[in-house]
């Protein structure tokens, strides 16, 4: 497997005090390399979470659903290499007998241990090689962020990861988030498995909020394929080392620079995954404007974003701005032929319904060839206002997913 | 272009009485191929017609169903090369010389002209080579079935046409059909260009009625690529010359078999979109059953085969039923991951939400192999019953689609 062409390398980033990361070899596959991921967090470390909207998610998806609302986290088990999904009886036995053993160890409840996994589905996670990893693992010396990111991967190509500071009540807050992905990603939630780790402290309800208000201007924006996992899951912990006064509300000083350092840190991490999306070449901006609300705008980017004939022309490197019309008029929404405007990079390509004549090709074959693309659509109906980012669609994509279980 | 390995000859169709086929080159573009395909009908002929729900369509689209209420149809032209979609005023007055032309030539009412066009968009009709073309037509020489089937297509690999009979208060009735489309092909109607026509005797309206329920069970049952097309139409033309009662309700004897005959008609021309689906190597029937209604087992079968994993997957032979399953928890209906059961050809391969262990993987691979691939779902909740098409998603796919315009 090729590194994709749009990877960029793994940051710096600093401790996150309270919180604690080792790695195993659990051999989930027949493969050599680390694959079970151990993150300890300190006592009063806050939790939150945004997970996957299908409706057949995972065991490990239905576990943290029923219990993020408790708020207190002692650990994250995450394997890769194995889904655990659609697996019924015996998937449930493997989460508890994981959760379990982990809340032990650590003399915890049961309920601040969470779980995620990744990889085939249909196969029960075997809890005799998970219990062997574990203990591994808690044997193991504390690795670092990298080798943590890189643990947690599957088909991705580079090991991703991102770093945020806010100044909250005069203190410095650092955020690290490290994330997994590159197929089987769409909105409707975080399509992916990221975790986000803060030493700020913040009351978990509160944390939820600011949460759910940054995943729906990143992971929620992001496409590959369409195509959404049973097993996306994105949660936040926040250890609270920093000795900020807990942020409770929006009121709070402090309050907002955190959730725009969160903000910034969700998009950097949903932005990595686009640039693994499986075969990408290029990165894709579409942002509608002039749509009857934000959320009309948000469907008509994702029709577009989603069409397999828009995300082959960008890979032929093709201005082929008539498929943009067809995936506008596909999205159901609210729209008016004669009035439509786009652009190819900063060049205007149509106007009112209509070809813009003689409009200079050169720079839009210029922004083509290059590796991050932008369209934009003015729908010229009313103020509504979205920006999605996906990638093109090449014969790369086919190569892995025609041959991903052999 | 190579011709699609799912390919199936054109049949032998029998003269339609009251139709009559023209073709000429109006070189829409820089080809040595008849482009033009000129329908005329004798007086009384009646239509009913679907019609894309993009909400930008094509002048032509525009035109169809402003008049398609009136019932009555003179003549038919289809240009291929062009769609003349997203095209302004200076389209809607393509479409408008077009129709003027013809109407004064064959000394009818303007609106009894119908008019379909695909190829490009953004490109106004050149209404110079559009009337050249015309007139080439009129003194041309009538035309075979498959001529004029050949001349509508575009990306097509192999021509299309399929012929149905019913017999109607005692005299037999003959339905013809043609159709093209190989991509931008998607439901929520027509998704590509289809005429067909019969020699019998049945009221504008009732055919309305009869058409529209045999599209909702094939050209909406059919996918390549989820994406559709500003162009979209299917058009019925009823001679009446076979002398039968005019049919006008399902209480007129007969009308239960010419339902059946044109839903028989329908079906056969969707699946050879399918078959000819850009870069298709497998033809792929999906049945869902058990949901909790047939809207929603439409609804979750769509999303099973518009899923770019559950496609490559197929393409690459491999029984990958786990992303079967994450395509039902997409969909977004009602479905209890626990009481799943899915088949590939007739071998059960899950069931209860869990693997069915050690099922007979040979039988799969078998069926896998071979170039028609059934998959079925039973979702367990209710009576909800429905069957799509699709095909495979192919490198095929990829370079006939990131290559289009150049």
């Amino acid at each position: 497997m090729t590194t994709s062409p749009l990877a960029l390398p793994f940051p710096a980033i600093p401790e996150i005090a309270g919180v604690t990361r080792r790695i195993a070899r659990a051999r989930y596959k027949t493969w050599d390399r680390c694959d079970l991921t151990l993150l300890t967090f300190d006592e009063g470390t806050g939790i939150a979470g945004v997970l996957t909207q299908s409706k057949c998610p995972s065991s490990e998806v239905d576990w943290c659903r029923e219990h993020l609302a408790q708020g207190h986290a002692r650990a994250l088990v995450v394997s890769a290499g194995n889904a655990n999904a659609f697996t019924g009886r015996r998937g449930r036995a493997a989460v508890e007998a994981v959760t379990a053993k982990v809340a032990e160890q650590l003399h915890c409840p049961i309920e601040q241990v969470f779980v995620s996994a990744t990889g085939v589905i249909g196969v029960p996670l075997p809890i005799d090689k998970a219990e062997a990893g574990l203990d591994a693992a808690f044997s193991a010396a504390p690795c670092s962020w990298e080798e943590a990111a890189s643990t947690i991967m599957t088909t991705d190509t580079f090991t991703k990861g991102a770093v945020a500071t806010a100044t909250v009540g005069g203190r410095t807050i650092t955020l690290a988030g490290i994330i997994k992905g590159s197929g089987m990603i769409a909105p409707d939630m975080a399509t992916m498995l990221g975790y986000i780790f803060t030493d700020a402290a913040i009351d978990p309800a509160f944390l939820q909020t600011m949460l759910s208000a940054a995943n729906r201007q990143s992971f929620s924006c992001i496409t590959v394929d369409s195509d959404t996992s049973t097993s996306d899951t994105v949660l936040a912990f926040a250890t609270g080392k920093a000795g900020n006064a807990p942020l409770r509300s929006f009121d709070d000083v402090g309050a907002d620079a955190f959730q725009a350092a969160l903000a910034d840190l969700c998009r950097q991490l949903a932005l990595l995954v686009v640039r693994d999306g499986e075969g990408a070449q290029k990165l894709i901006e579409i942002t509608v404007e002039g749509a009857v609300s934000d959320e009309s705008a948000h469907r008509i980017a994702l029709s577009i974003a989603n069409s397999p004939l828009v995300k082959t022309a960008i890979a032929g490197e093709d201005a082929n701005w008539g498929r943009v019309v067809m995936a506008v008029g596909k999205a159901g929404e609210p729209a008016d032929r004669d009035r439509l405007a786009i652009r190819f990079g900063n060049t205007q390509v149509a106007r009112d319904g209509l070809p813009v004549e003689g409009y200079n090709e050169a720079p839009v074959a210029a922004h083509l060839k290059g590796s991050e693309i932008s369209i934009g659509v003015e729908i010229g109906l009313g103020t509504g206002r979205a920006t999605v980012w996906t990638c093109d669609l090449t014969h790369g994509y086919i190569s892995i997913n025609a041959d991903y279980r052999s």
